[in-house]
């Protein structure tokens, strides 16, 4: 184990796009783990497009991140030194210690870290599917969107790490799933790999009667269910195929986390169509995880869930790979391995 | 009885504001009921803003008002002929009588009409605060925003009939109660008359950042619950100043009946402060009509429920007292006086 440890920082907010002068890389001196404590070596970090949003010092569902400190974020690794009785050398853990090769964590503190099994679902996918992202999925499909079967559920940034979570358990739910994706690589993966009914690609329908045509196309008995991750055009072509008493849960506006906000065009059809539309970050929902991760643990051990990882290369490409993440330059969850 | 029955007619459907020429006064014979039906003289109709709606041609929640046909909408009235053996002569009844001086109807059809007690209540109440306007308040501040006691809650359209019923009733759960109405003697009357603990005037902060400060000041400690009647710069404003899990009953958006829609500027402040917007009709909520009726009968008939009246004099005055209360020429629940 090195005695050194590479970090990366925020050294500046960004002001509209974020950039990779706004991160460093750091080393820093690797402490030691004191008496109750342990430390973690990172295998992966997760880059997770909430992070844009803490970038900057503004109101938010988050505190900022902090200048001059490590970037936040989801980490898994195993144990390297435990000074603490229910962990051991070797242990694999999920931890949120950030952007750096390791973490001293203090187990006693509630939500810190916790053991995972690793014999049938990989230590990745602890960061993905049996993560955040798809308690995320689990939580705004079923708690907000209430899904029926028959019914059509349509999810943005459909290839990614919580909306492919999110068609998949609608499917199994027996409903007609509809993905939103940019490009014919990811819209085909969608459709035949995750197997939903129809994927839209927005980049090739860029102008928005092109996407709210393409839309329709994909959901002829309309759309009872929304799980939006992008925001912006793909959210109002939706909204107009909704039917009456739709549900739309609202994870995610990543189209507007760069610059100035964008609007809503037609409000009015909230009201015209009796829609409820509900904002939610998932780890205020904290009852649910052990019910969600259960069940996706269980459909990743056993094949039925599928997933697909981007993985960047090394602490030093954390930050490229974050900003490529925003742009949607990643195919499945955007990990950085480490180890 | 005259044998003449003088009906107003949607002629011509607008392109985008409403106008005295797409309406028409029409003298049609007036007929005799048939066994099973009964004649209702209308002593008052009621104008209400969903029925700008109702007079395009679009997607909505309720079939468009036909055109050369008599305008829908509620009255009350006394029955003057019955052939029907739940009903006499002289009954007081609500019903969806039209903008006509009489009606015929058959009571065996459900929700034609109903019978009425005026022993406490005055008749026109019926088309207020102890009616469809009274509802819908009831439903959407008590099962859409489900206020608690010392909740701050913001109600657009303040003085009207049903904004005036949204407050009072906050006030009596224990809730801070804030207006937004049009004009100083609004505003003067919503915290004078009805008890309201503030009121800003739109009128007179016409520049969005104007609003919002004037809406901060009276918001001291945020927006939990958002009764939304008007939309636009008003419902962005009110987004602003939403906390964490604030709940928004979306009950009307007329500032943007008349024309183009008027975007959400900031939707992304939904998932930010995790909110919950939901549009409904009341008429698709009857289930909670009796208990809300109850409940607003009783504070009406005790003087707890105070409310104000607009009242136009003759059929002949029905089209333009409603392009008045488009605009928020009338002061309190818009009525059309007939006998």
């Amino acid at each position: 184990m090195a005695h050194v440890n590479r970090q990366i920082h925020l050294v500046s907010r960004p002001t509209g796009e974020a950039s990779l002068d706004n991160f460093r890389l750091v080393e820093q001196p690797l402490g030691e783990p004191r008496d109750g404590q342990v430390l973690v070596r990172h295998h992966y970090l997760s880059l997770d497009p909430y992070m844009r949003g803490r970038m900057n010092d503004a109101k938010s569902y988050a505190q900022p991140q902090p200048l001059d400190q490590v970037m936040q974020g989801g980490t898994v690794g195993v144990v390297a030194t435990s000074r603490h009785p229910g962990y051991a050398e070797g242990d694999s853990v999920v931890c949120f210690g950030g952007w750096q090769e390791c973490s001293i964590l203090d187990p006693s503190v509630p939500g810190t870290l916790r053991k995972v099994d690793t014999t049938h679902v990989p230590l990745s996918a602890y960061l993905g599917p049996v993560g955040m992202p798809g308690v995320t999925a689990w939580y705004g499909l079923l708690k907000i969107c209430q899904p029926r079967a028959g019914q059509t559920i349509v999810v943005s940034a459909a290839s990614g790490a919580v909306g492919s979570v999110v068609g998949q358990l609608a499917k199994a739910r027996g409903c007609r799933a509809v993905g939103v994706a940019g490009g014919a690589d990811k819209c085909g993966y969608v459709t035949r790999e995750l197997g939903f009914d129809a994927c839209v690609d927005y980049k090739a329908h860029p102008d928005p009667k092109a996407f709210h045509a393409a839309l329709k196309d994909a959901t002829p008995d309309g759309v009872d269910g929304c799980f939006e991750n992008v925001g912006g055009m793909v959210l109002d072509a939706t909204l107009a195929r909704m039917n009456a008493f739709g549900r739309i849960a609202l994870c995610g506006m990543i189209s507007g986390y760069d610059g100035e906000p964008i609007p809503m065009l037609q409000p009015a059809l909230l009201l015209q169509s009796r829609l409820t539309i509900e904002g939610f970050i998932v780890s205020e929902h904290m009852e649910v995880w052990p019910e969600a991760l259960k069940e996706l643990g269980t459909l990743v051990a056993t094949g039925k869930l599928k997933y697909r990882e981007s993985i960047a290369d090394g602490l030093a490409a954390a930050p490229q790979a974050f900003l490529g993440l925003l742009k949607g330059r990643n195919f499945g969850k955007q990990l950085v391995k480490l180890v």
